[in-house]
């Protein structure tokens, strides 16, 4: 195992002291509840927004704490929900009598100790409200998740719905645009080679050297189908393809992106963007606003994921509000 | 050969294609030249800023055209140097009477073009400016250069020259600090893995499963000694403690650049700059402002290098100054 880490039992806490370092001017972090927080307090009346997850998807959830994104994310040891406790810590530190969202991505332990935290924290008299994010097509069901996986629009909910919420928006207007949000974003991934979890010390799957793995999940859960590796173009139509069959994308302005899953470098995501954008435009899709990077990521593995969200006027307007955190970052 | 491209000879092409398409909003790209540009003409009386270089190194340079950074950056074939026919072309179309500077990496090949682009660019009497970075500390001559390389620097010189060109200072300004930069920055870099070029079709160099190589260049140039692989804390002794050994930073505010090299994972970058922090903050070195992400890369090679810039209140002003550019972002 090739890694830049010290011990594989200490890459989480190891990387939370990097953050810490990188980002005191915009977070500040809780270590022995290893939760990332908003450096300076969010305005009075603002419903408070928390996410989190497994760590190894970075920058995802840490990276987007900030002005107009999340008030906190907590994290979790590498692709392993985070506990009940942090996230009841993360809620209380975040709460000011606005109430509070927990953004929560379908997999099967996060939902179950998010919503243990819920109730930990309404009966400490906090208003909890829960969005799941269920976007990927790929697969119905998985060996982590009952129902689709929750993968890429989490990243454009956060920023959506962090906007919302800095504009003072009240909790059940934040609720109803994050399930709307949600109920329009679809998302596919692939990958070209595998990930090695530190704490396991080999890879998590195995792919031959012309092999790729089509809609894969971020833990390396097995995707659709296992197919001969091939040039971008067929690639991104068959991350572009299901998408566009699992809803109706045209008459609408949309968000795009085309993410990295951490092992792939940016000129190929380029690459695969070029086509990506080709087939929704031949599709009728308008593309509004893009994304081409690395947001949600599985360690080390290569590949690429797409998303598409069916926007709006106003989806657009909040897409556009400044956000001021490590990983998405503009207009202030 | 695993990469999402379709074919080898079409990368670039294909990737600006792509690039037009993402930052359509802040960017255009002429084809013919492979030259990316500022999408809106920069201000009357402004020095052009341009720099260029092999692709393969994404986001730089392309992804630092914008609003306070460069005004064009010119793409030549992976780790190739553009021509000079193409930096003639950028010279001009970014000259606005006030003159251009060159940022040129040292390398053989762009040192050689830049110089004959000058010369060109001078004949159809455009008054041109040359700085040329050369930060790395882990090699005197390399198979690539005579003298030592131009590596992570560049991108905080085109950042900080960038905004001094925005704001209006003249070309024998705008050279001097970007002299100055260069002279008070210093690079050190290491691989866990080589890289493929697409052209080549196998990795520049091998590795054993546990080795790594220390000093390495940002093409695959051999570094200073190839060891066993070991605790990041280590790795960022070998790379921070020849850089405090050739210059002193002591005195004066620091900004300090964790670069992934494309392949590895933030989480571990971030595991990388926890120890660059306490290592630096132990040798009395006051880090003011850093940056923590894939800047300046080599394909898909899993590694990191740091960069250490000696700054003043001056420099950070201008660091802190607003940037709108794929790449870097932030004040606007």
């Amino acid at each position: 195992m090739k890694k830049l880490i010290n011990d594989a039992d200490a890459v989480v806490t190891d990387a939370l002291l990097g953050i810490e370092y990188a980002h005191g001017d915009l977070q500040r972090v809780d270590h022995e509840h290893k939760v990332i927080l908003r450096k300076d307090p969010k305005p009075a009346g603002k419903v408070g927004l928390i996410s989190g997850g497994g760590s190894g998807h970075e920058p995802m959830h840490g990276g987007f704490v900030g002005l107009g994104m999340l008030d906190a994310a907590c994290a979790g040891a590498v692709f392993t929900s985070p506990t009940p406790d942090q996230m009841e810590f993360a809620t209380k530190a975040v709460d000011g009598g606005a109430g509070v969202l927990h953004i929560v991505k379908n997999y099967t332990g996060d939902v179950l100790n998010f919503e243990m935290a819920a109730e930990l924290a309404a009966a400490d008299g906090i208003e909890v409200a829960s969005v799941i994010v269920d976007d990927d097509v790929a697969v119905q069901d998985s060996t982590w998740t009952a129902g689709r996986r929750g993968v890429g629009t989490t990243v454009l909910l956060e920023k959506i719905v962090g906007a919302a919420a800095e504009e003072g928006q009240d909790l059940a207007a934040v609720l109803e645009l994050a399930k709307k949000i949600n109920g329009q974003g679809r998302s596919m991934g692939m990958a070209l080679t595998s990930c090695t979890v530190p704490a396991a010390g080999k890879p998590t799957f195995d792919l031959a050297d012309d092999e790729m793995e089509v809609g894969i999940g971020i833990h390396g859960e097995p995707g659709r189908e296992r197919k001969k590796i091939a040039p971008a173009k067929d690639v991104a139509a068959m991350l572009v393809e299901p998408i566009l069959a699992d809803l109706d994308f045209t008459g609408s302005p949309a968000i795009v992106m085309v993410n990295g899953m951490g092992g792939t470098p940016l000129i190929e995501l380029y690459v695969v963007y070029r086509e990506v954008a080709e087939l929704l435009e031949k599709s009728g899709v308008k593309v509004a606003r893009n994304l081409v990077g690395n947001y949600i990521t599985s360690l080390e593995m290569a590949g690429s994921s797409v998303t598409v969200l069916k926007a709006d006027d106003d989806i657009l307007r909040l897409w556009d509000a400044p956000v001021v955190t490590p990983g998405l970052r503009w207009g202030a």
